[in-house]
């Protein structure tokens, strides 16, 4: 499987994040990407392709281009105005607050296009994240030329971030950029499978009123876990997009049984689908050891799960997304390849 | 003018507060009410009246009941679950996320019922928060009497508090909390003019598609100032309170010839609609020496503004909101409520 490698990733590196009414370490860090990189570079996994810049136009098919513009500026701006360390927002406009309106406060912006205290701008943030999407963009191009699948390895990952908020530690969504950029290189029908242990809030709404995009999502009840306020099984799309949106919440501490039940109900609504391209969120904090997640998958389950999306016979584009075991990143990741490589092996093309 | 005081105030006492991106010590502080009791009995102003409860009912007809059940239990449940200092909250529903459902998570629930990270919850928040609606509605009695004018003493502030959330250090908008109680008590009109330096967004939120209650305010423009997301001059209410929402939003450092400009274009229309009873929501951080404000009253400035206050001869409550100058509140508090009442004691009875 050949892999795109987001080699400015580090450029985006906060110190700290408010968790749990704290300032705590932060928890998405450079060394997450460099633990799968060195996973990789061990094992029998790639080639690997260099990125390909795509430009700007791509982003602006999801995301509003005055939130990139400001993701792009804010840093810069946050020093002019003295700012010390990386940037936090402090105030958002929830229910009756206005929206419609961007503020000439930097302090107001932060908080407009935001959801969350523990997401920081820091000096990198826009290099890495536009390179990820660039990355992103890349391995999807080597699917739509006719590889049975890719790899994009990147971080800051992507899919909490919305048409024109950041939040999670997302700020591109690199699955609603991919999807749409197939949709617009004629792909018909697209679907995106997010398997991380957070809901893909960002990603579900960007395409949740389409039918040409199918949103799928195994993840930790909302009810208890981030992002809290979107992922409910009863989310099944709005409009034209009524039907093409399914969650599965599982409640913090599933089984694995419990875990891979929902996995078989979203690759049975995948295939009926037939979407033309399969999308990955691919996130590894459904590992056991991570330190912000409450499953309990292990090596031996992340090369089930390869195996079983392989077993879909679609042409497939995987996106890291989350993962905070540092350590245990790189095995996890590789397992899932390595379980779908197994078994993609052995088909007949795609 | 007879003075009702919330005894209980100091119940709520911030330590910390998240203020353009940093950890500071809290703005909204005790001695703020400290310093205007000390003032208001050098002063001849009073007599003092105590507090009587009205209960949970007055506030449930502004606020959601699930809201006021969750700021009155909050800070045990922070500690129950370990929870140091006071609670912030991290994560908010903003666009494209869900208001509808009330998560498990604690965290979740902070950010639910939240609008900013800069209003943390203490231990004694419920209790300072319930007994200065009880406060307000206490003079609220008062000019429903017949008293020609009342004030409450009191904090935390209100009017940045919506009818489900907190912010702005505001938990029960006592503003809005009068407004209706004096609206079921069978009056039909009622004008909230706010005068604090920022804009009451929760109040204008309330009463929004109201015409009964005409709320208008002059303060600093919401394109730099606080709360950022609501406040501009086009906000003229919606559906049956077409025309019942006037704002004046003035630029940071703006002149006491445009403040007072401003104020007269809003007593010509308090006059215009003939209210009933007039609320003030007297916040004096249109101080010069505001640490956190940008407007340059001083205390000729505050006794003006209780003459022409005086002047539209209604019936008046004044209810504490911001001012964080804290040596300088008192002396200004007492500037507008002697300047009321010079001018009310040359008039006939209202």
């Amino acid at each position: 499987m050949k892999i795109v490698y987001n080699e400015r990733h580090a450029e985006h590196a906060a110190q700290k994040e408010f968790f749990r009414g704290q300032l705590v370490d932060a928890f998405e860090i450079p060394a997450r990407a460099d633990y799968v990189l060195q996973a990789l570079q061990a094992s029998d996994l790639g080639p690997f392709v260099p990125v390909v810049d795509h430009g700007r136009a791509p982003l602006e098919r999801v995301h509003a281009p005055r939130y990139l513009r400001f993701i792009e500026g804010a840093y810069a701006e946050w020093q002019a105005l003295g700012g010390q360390g990386d940037a936090f927002p402090a105030v958002w406009p929830i229910r009756s607050l206005r929206s419609d309106v961007e503020p000439r406060s930097f302090a107001a912006r932060m908080g407009l296009y935001s959801m969350d205290s523990g997401s920081p701008l820091t000096a990198g943030t826009w290099s890495a994240a536009y390179w990820g999407a660039q990355a992103s963009l890349t391995a999807l191009d080597l699917v739509l030329a006719g590889e049975r699948s890719a790899y994009c390895l990147t971080r800051p990952p992507g899919h909490h971030a919305g048409a024109d908020f950041f939040g999670g530690y997302c700020f591109i969504n690199n699955a609603a950029v991919t999807a749409q950029a197939a949709r617009d290189a004629g792909r018909k029908r697209v679907a995106i499978l997010d398997v991380d242990y957070h809901h893909g809030n960002g990603t579900q709404a960007i395409f949740y009123e389409r039918a040409d995009v199918f949103f799928l999502s195994i993840h930790g009840d909302p009810q208890t876990e981030y992002p809290f306020f979107l992922g409910h099984a009863d989310e099944r799309g709005a409009g034209a997009g009524e039907g093409f949106n399914a969650n599965w919440p599982l409640p913090a501490g599933a089984s694995n049984e419990q875990w891979f039940e929902a996995f078989e109900k979203a690759l049975v609504q995948l295939n009926a689908y037939a979407p033309e391209l399969l999308i990955v969120s691919l996130g590894v904090d459904t590992y056991g050891g991570d330190p912000i997640s409450h499953f309990q998958l292990d090596e031996p389950e992340f090369r089930r799960m390869g195996q079983s999306l392989a077993s879909l016979q679609l042409p497939t584009l995987f996106l890291q997304e989350g993962g905070y075991a540092t350590a245990a990143i790189g095995r996890n990741v590789q397992a899932v390849l390595a379980g779908f490589e197994s078994t993609a092996q052995g088909q007949p093309g795609v």
